[in-house]
């Protein structure tokens, strides 16, 4: 169905069909006011994707997780009638590490205590700190200019004294930001954590981050989305990545936006919201050109590097011997491990992380090459039935035109304070969404939402004053 | 001159008229290949820029100097017939701190010994660690990782111990990368060091690479260049923003290079030279997309910030005190300043740089209230004949569209070991120039002009191939 021209002329118009968007548009339509969202891909969700398998069975190939503490998306779970099911966390979970195979039951491997005593006090230290770092601006915590002076390479140094607590922080840093630990900044890690709540929120399973799924898929909360905002007349643009913004100026006075895109005539509309990470945001040209903090905030905020790999068997052999699909392996290259397999049990799915180096490194090898990588550190995991998996599938999240990383932007060091105030910030007619601008679960689905949610509530604002 | 239809299909197309662009266009004619420059700014020269006085002088509003081992900036003026002068350099300087001035000839005033030895102590370091970073690889340095782990205020905060000299380091940071220490790699700071020579190759006058000035403005050579390669036909196309780059993929065998510019018809080229800053280049689009680890490169090389301002005088009224013009105060804004008087002697002209977080925050003031806060450090230090310039002009480099910030993009930690080797490896028939691609004295003029004769003999031996 073509919009008619009468449509090109909305209340809000909406750049990116991510969750952020999407939450966005559906929060301006329920408050009366026309939107239009356009979204560069021929699809929705953004860092969000099903997978089918051959059978016909749907796995999650982008973000898939929720957890405690994450309302916002539970609600929206509800409201569109797509449930929940728990991430499969039954049996023992296994630590490879120095060429040997750990089981274990929980979070936490039976390793050496002083070890442990380690990674517990530099937990206990990173919690303590994060709560001192206010979400809504990292850069007034007390000590924001010593904490974002260093490296969370640069702490963990200073901090942890043993070798296998450093590998293991190490890969939780992997498996959270998708980028080595002296990409980051101190500051910017005690604002994460805060932002989630502790850092086991994080990397949790049972009582964490990952500790649901959702039946069908997580893609499913996007896509009806979608078809709800579409359901009376068209008003997600597929296809359509927009590639300049002509608007009225900071001063926000004057005649609206008008964004050019690929694919169609231009969208006119009162206020934009760019729900798109900062880096993506940054390659739009705006006219007349932003001002510098924002233009020097997106050249900042770089993404981490994410293959999300699945080999699929006939069924979660595994579980047979006990285990729960989920590992840690500090050889690698699929360092951080799980069960995927589908709420009915079959076909069995191996989800193996590629990130930070590692994606870096493998994504640029030919597929079968990283497959055989892949399959092979299952095989050390789970056993020679792991070798033969029936298919496989891979998204490289960075080599993605229109999303270039995964999880999220993250700041390096000295970012949050000197630019931290141009991230929410709107530029006139102007609003930015995206889970990169949320105080609470930033980097989730759960910060999506709320920042489409906040972007909404800014530009309905504006649009009554 | 309107180009002709033929002259749409060229040999090699460059995007960027900076130095770099117009070495690279340059040495492709000269190799009797066709070539043609898209510029997106109506005027050429990048972040070098001269600025006309109400007298009718000339001053140099963006990169103006060069330094001693600067061969191919001294051959180009030789060859463009443009002459050198010396920056001022007589008299004594200013030193403000703690309110209070000290004069001191040469580069180290005579301030506590201990602080000289422990800025001496620390410089010497640096330079030694410098010479361990091969310029052509950072990410090969034998300590490399540990380097790279860290950023340049750490290693300050470990390695000097008095305030004064973290002050004034802190300065120089200010002063050479336009950012704050917490924000670069200590890998990068040792590049960049060993990239010049050494730490005081950076930060020098005479000796140093603030020791020439270029007769007429440093704008003379991007200009001559330009008339030069327009001489026979029109070769450098202005106000041509590229937007779009349609390749034949990283490779290179197929159809070549077409780049889509705001303004006219696409330029179609065998090869393509893209002689931006890497943040800037990332902007563009390009079909097909980038490989990732270019493009997650593009997404964490950052721009400094520089707001360079300069006060108009009838006359250069503190050589008459014996001062030379230059000054550096620690409580700033104008944190370094010089004599930027042109060479015939009149009008007067003071320079003072707002770099770093000065820019960032001055440079979202009102023009009137930063101007006022420049001229007053001008008067702290040379005394009220200061106070009434007749003239006064500024550029704030980050607000620049096509430019987005100075002096040049660096590195924060962890970059250049897991990004570096696609800073300058060619995709497909796509070439990267710029100054932050070059090997000797990146970041400079002459690091840029390195670079387009780099990238111009890439793009030769490929089309001879």
């Amino acid at each position: 169905m073509a919009p008619s021209a009468l449509d090109d002329r909305v209340d809000v118009a909406v750049v990116g069909a991510g969750l952020a968007g999407l939450i966005a548009a559906e929060r301006i339509r329920a408050a009366g006011r026309s939107v239009r969202v356009l979204e560069a891909r021929e699809r929705v969700g953004g860092r969000i994707l099903n997978h089918v398998l051959p059978s016909g069975a749907i796995v999650e190939i982008g973000g898939q997780w929720i957890g405690p503490g994450q309302r916002r998306m539970v609600a929206l779970g509800q409201r569109l009638g797509v449930a929940t099911h728990p991430t499969h966390d039954e049996g023992e979970s296994v630590l490879e590490r120095g060429g040997s195979l750990l089981r274990y039951r929980g979070t936490i491997p039976r390793i050496n205590p002083v070890v442990l005593a380690d990674i517990a006090q530099a937990q206990l230290r990173i919690d303590r700190m994060a709560r001192r770092v206010p979400v809504e601006a990292p850069w007034r915590a007390p000590r924001a200019a010593e904490w974002d002076a260093q490296t969370f390479a640069t702490w963990i140094d200073d901090h942890v004294r043993t070798r296998p607590a450093r590998d293991l922080l190490r890969l939780s840093v992997a498996a959270v930001w998708a980028c080595e630990p002296q990409e980051l900044s101190l500051l910017h890690v005690l604002f994460y954590v805060h932002a989630a709540g502790s850092f086991d929120d994080l990397i949790g399973t049972r009582g964490g981050a990952q500790q649901d799924r959702f039946v069908g898929g997580s893609q499913e909360l996007p896509l009806r989305l979608a078809a709800q905002l579409d359901a009376a007349e068209l008003r997600v643009l597929l296809g359509r990545p927009v590639r300049r913004i002509v608007h009225d100026g900071p001063s926000g006075a004057g005649g609206g936006v008008t964004l050019e895109a690929d694919g169609g005539a231009p969208v006119h509309a009162r206020r934009a919201i760019v729900a798109l990470a900062p880096a993506l945001a940054g390659r739009i040209a705006y006219a007349p050109a932003l001002p510098a903090a924002r233009d020097l905030l997106t050249q900042r905020v770089p993404h981490g590097s994410v293959v999300k790999c699945m080999a699929i068997y006939d069924e979660p052999f595994w579980r047979r011997d006990g285990l729960s699909g989920q590992a840690v392996s500090i050889e690698g290259p699929a360092r951080v491990v799980f069960d995927n397999t589908p709420p009915q049990g079959a076909p069995g799915v191996l989800l193996g992380f590629l990130e930070g180096r590692d994606a870096r490194e493998l994504g640029a090898w030919p597929a079968e090459r990283r497959r055989a990588a892949v399959v092979e550190t299952f095989v050390r995991l789970f056993g020679p039935d792991a070798a033969a998996p029936r298919d496989y599938a891979e998204v490289d999240w960075s080599a993605e035109e229109f999303t270039r990383g995964c999880y999220a932007g993250y700041m390096a060091p000295g970012v949050w304070t000197a630019f931290g105030t141009a991230l929410r910030e709107p530029v006139g007619p102007l609003h930015w969404a995206g889970t990169e601008t949320a105080t609470e679960w930033t980097g989730y689905m759960e910060g999506a939402v709320q920042s489409g949610e906040r972007a909404a509530d800014e530009a309905l604002s504006a649009l009554r004053d």
